[in-house]
């Protein structure tokens, strides 16, 4: 059997045994549905990675209902590669949820699809900006007939030379969104042609900006946008942690300010990137977007003898229906956070506050341990590789 | 049984099961070594996400070996969620294949650890840079004592008020490496203490920089730094992407250079991110290391009516032993690869190259489609998920 | 006589002479006002710099004026100490007006100024945000309080931490406006601070962004928008410049794009820096918000074997009244341009335009020398030091 | 006289007072050698343009000599057009005296220069870059015939598709230097070419970087860097800037720290630039160099009651003679500082050290207006324009 002409997974498995004389006894162990991956997530699929999943918890999580404060207690699922990163998340959760507990907010910034127009000259880019502002209510209709999910909320432009860049930003529900924006914005495209004969270049322009680190995106925001923020007691810090607020403090101010300012960083944080990879990972998220996610700020602020903590996460493109949410496991460990399938717009919403309550339990314990110098030692003492 | 008692993967994931009224069925289905993955990689295990795994290719992969170039023949494994992927991978390889392959070069900038000491002020600050250009020999001596598989070979340093940042530079072979140099630079940090009694804030300043954007990592790199270039014919353009080298290379101007300059994009390509994170996912490697991954450049040019396109990635941290790399799935999917385990970092640049190429190939691929406006389209037909 | 008992300017300098030894012969020689420039614009006044100030043009600019094009030609003052900076600028403005004139758009995003309010949780924060958006009215009123010529535009708020930052954005008429907007938004903080309950910590809270290079300003805009292009023929390229379209694009590609990509620079663009300081310093403006004027995009296209060149610039701080306008010889230079004084804030945007027209001379001419090689030749020639 | 026809200062001045129906009384109006500036400094010169110089001082500066502090006080000569500068800075430097002086430190980092070169391929990239290091000797020699007063002393490479960027670094002792720098690459550019074929694209590939914001500079530096930094004690903070120790601190954080990341700022001070822009005017240095000037972080921290302040400039591109510094003006500024010609780099470093101290002088002061509220209060009165 050769591999062009394997039709299944088992054959593709088998050609590619055969052809390199390697054994893939572990990649055909899964139990996802074979067919719906195949054709929804994975073309020439031949099985799966397994990545080993973890649970860090309980985490108690108040989030704002209304005019009210929700408090709930998770077990966060994490699947990662990396030793030590669950203890650490652990340990955190672990003192938050004995200070009282994490407060989170979101805002739905919404996905964005930033493709660039070919324009004949600068007098053609002000025509394409006022037809625009002038269209906006013709525009929302072509793009929400490409979708019952989908609405048009914000265009914003701008031109420079013969190119000009369009940010469309869509309320995509609980999906992540960017297929539907993506077809979406094609609708659009084709319509701004006909209408004023202006051509699309490409689709995306990175104006968008998708699985980049970029300063559009911090700025402006992309799909949600969470604070959380936690005050941890003396007690705990001193018990839990074996540190001071004033310590953990120090350590931020020289790592996550003055660090990231002096070797031109994007990301004012510790490890922002390690806990969003392994939710993503978990539930199923689109893993490119981890780019985005490592984008934020912690603040931290010694009050009295305690520590405010807080963390910021601009850019978040998450969601609870498509993609690989779907997937046997990754829907399993949706539903450890109680956020399976679509619930318009709220499933994905609070999974980003969730994902927002975790960073600051991974912040926390980073922040603290790299003051006590046991870093190193943890991973000495258990052989292991997480990374900071 | 409850959580915090449970002792096995299994009473973890029935206690979680029992108590949040879920089904855990599929997370509980995976051949890794349960005992191995529940203590190097993963704490408070309940099981295994499965991500869907394709391959792509043959792609022909032409890399230096001294002065000649050697020419192999590569399936990828791409582990992905996000439909479309592969197979827009795979057409790039095709591409690229038939066009006559694809050439790499790298060079290993090495892992880097950059901590942050607290000085007196500005005379204590240049005493301490004085020292490490002074000590260079004590201070490689004391990193190679922690491991065998090390080597202390760059350091820069830079002070600002009363903090003093050091980036040390290691070789770690064939690993990745963020581990043994976080252990070697706690040797030396306590050896700079001892030394000069000068102590060391936090073993990592946000200067190394692990797992965020930054400019220090594009500009003076980090891990492995990988180049790969091809040049496409216009039959292949015509016949395979269905497109023109003049079209490819409007899309990439517009797209990758001023969209990405418009945007303050750190990147500038058009998707780095998800092939590095396909290949990161597949072959055990830290998936918050796509971070870093996503930064490079992509560059084109019409040459007659050919196409000539290539990739930078500055700042690859990837390795074929320690971490994820021994995990049964993801050893498998480096076995496809040719690159299982360590043999004198070879491996580890060898499996960079190829992540390079992989790139090159899903550059090619996207910018075609974006130009050819079938994104969409596509998108539409398959009903996936697929973004850019 | 003692400098500190020193009054009068004749005083302070005599008093410097005969302190440090120094002759100022030449820093007492200026025309200017005494009594206005020691009050408004200098404390400690000792006298005057000269810089030398030439002119480059006759420079063709046709702005538009509601649906028609207005011809002008124009002479540019530039204050300057660096040689070949006024020959270089009129070699480009010479090649421009023989290819028919440089075309001009603007755009009034506005002063702006970004102060930073402290609250006491994730909850206070979001119902600043909130205050924000249900008083923009009441605010707008506040701000108009303080002066006639200032209008509220826009604000945009985000949280993080403990911290609130607020950009608003005025409309200052003909005025540059710095200190028009300071005091509004002192007055404004007032308001908020009376109405919330919430202090404001600092008046700029580097969001405004003063004076700094920021993706803040080039993304969203600061000041005045400026658009400039013009197409070259090729029988001016060829004997004005001594160049070709294809040899401009080539350089303009490989330095404006990809080396500022490569350089992390927050400008692609050749020397917008040379020339805004020129003008800044000539005509009275602040010459820290060359700093700002520094950002901005080049492009270069071949059409047919024309070149198409353009300038956008993104964040102009400018004005024809206040500050340095008012000064004899700035205002001299300004009248060269028919921009002196207030006109409904027209003059600003023309000084703008006529700022953009003059860069886009300024990249022409570069981008031609550097590609013939003639830069370093000119130089030696006439033993000078322009920089690029 | 038509203005083409004008040869002297004074014609032109009158041309152009026919033509646009414009009066130049006070631009014609200066004592510099009208010969030396026409030819060396300016063309077209139709006379000059004068901006308000004022002194701030004494301050107090303590410069590391070999081992010892040597300890001076320096008038500072600002030129400005704004307001409420000069007092402010007047004002930190008060403070800073005051309370025992500001302590200064500096690195020759060098000027540098960027050019871009083409090559075939990947292949051809590695064989320049290996040229590069095995001629390192051969390119200093060639450096170091054009002129007496260079050396080379780094070089740094990168390869990106067909393009090689590569950055020389040269001491050019008291000379700013880029006109000697520009000379220099041109001759190793021709060498390299020469020897390898290999020819140059630009000169300048925005890979030096000149007159634009980059993490280049930032991060690898240029110019001379300085270090400034002063202990307030109590005392002022109370009485001469009315704050305290912990206010300043506050507004430091909340705006220079938090503030900066926020806004994507590649600065992270207060307002480097205005100091900056006044010194380069008074001094005679080239004002687009304001750009890099504007770079850098402040830092402060509350030691007991006390206020320790420090600044880091990371790319200050300076000099004593050449360019500007010799008009009569700018020399007599640079003779209050007593850094007139050259001395074996010693003036320039020593003008470095002297623009670092009186930044820390301007931070110091507007930090603690921005705290107290009165900042608006004090434009308000004084009818003035400065702003930060």
């Amino acid at each position: 059997m050769d591999l062009r002409q394997a039709r299944t997974i088992k054959e593709r498995r088998e050609a590619l045994e055969k052809e390199l004389r390697v054994k893939l006894a572990h990649i055909g162990v899964f139990s996802l549905d074979e067919k719906a991956a195949s054709t929804k997530n994975c073309e020439n699929m031949i099985g799966a990675a397994q990545i080993p999943m973890g649970v860090a918890g309980p985490l108690k999580v108040k989030s704002m209902n209304g005019e009210r404060l929700l408090t709930n207690n998770y077990y966060i699922p994490l699947a990662t590669t990396e030793g030590a990163l669950v203890a650490s998340v652990n340990r955190g959760c672990k003192a938050i949820t004995e200070s009282g507990g994490v407060t989170v907010d979101s805002y739905r910034a919404g996905a964005t699809r930033g493709p660039v127009f070919r324009v004949q000259n600068v007098i053609e880019s002000k025509r394409l900006c006022c037809f625009l502002e002038d269209h906006i209510d013709d525009l929302k209709r072509v793009a929400e007939q490409t979708s019952h999910h989908i609405q048009l909320e914000k265009i914003s432009s701008i031109g420079v030379g013969r190119y000009h860049f369009v940010r469309f930003g869509f309320d995509t529900q609980d999906a992540m969104g960017m297929n539907m924006v993506t077809i979406a914005t094609d609708a659009i495209a084709s319509y701004i042609q006909e209408q004023t004969g202006i051509s699309c270049l490409s689709l995306s322009g990175n104006y968008c900006v998708d699985k980049k680190p970029s300063w559009q995106n911090v700025i402006n925001n992309r799909g949600i946008v969470v604070w959380a923020e936690a005050t941890i007691t003396k007690n705990v810090l001193t018990n839990v942690l074996k540190t001071s607020a004033k310590k953990v403090y120090d350590v931020w101010l020289g790592k996550c300010m003055i660090g990231s300012a002096m070797s031109g960083s994007m990301a004012f944080n510790a490890q922002f990137a390690n806990i969003v990879a392994a939710l993503f990972a978990a539930t199923g998220q689109d893993i490119a977007h981890v780019v985005e996610g490592s984008l934020g700020v912690t603040t931290a602020e010694v009050v009295e003898e305690n520590l405010y903590i807080s963390v910021y996460l601009p850019d978040l493109m998450v969601g609870t229906v498509g993609g690989g949410t779907g997937l046997a496991t990754q829907k399993e460990a949706l539903s450890l956070l109680g956020v399976v399938g679509g619930d318009d717009g709220k499933n994905a919403q609070r999974l980003a506050e969730l994902i927002g309550a975790t960073v600051l339990a991974g912040e926390l314990s980073l922040l603290s341990s790299l003051e006590e110098g046991s870093l190193a030692k943890a991973h000495q003492r258990l052989g292991r590789g997480k990374t900071v």
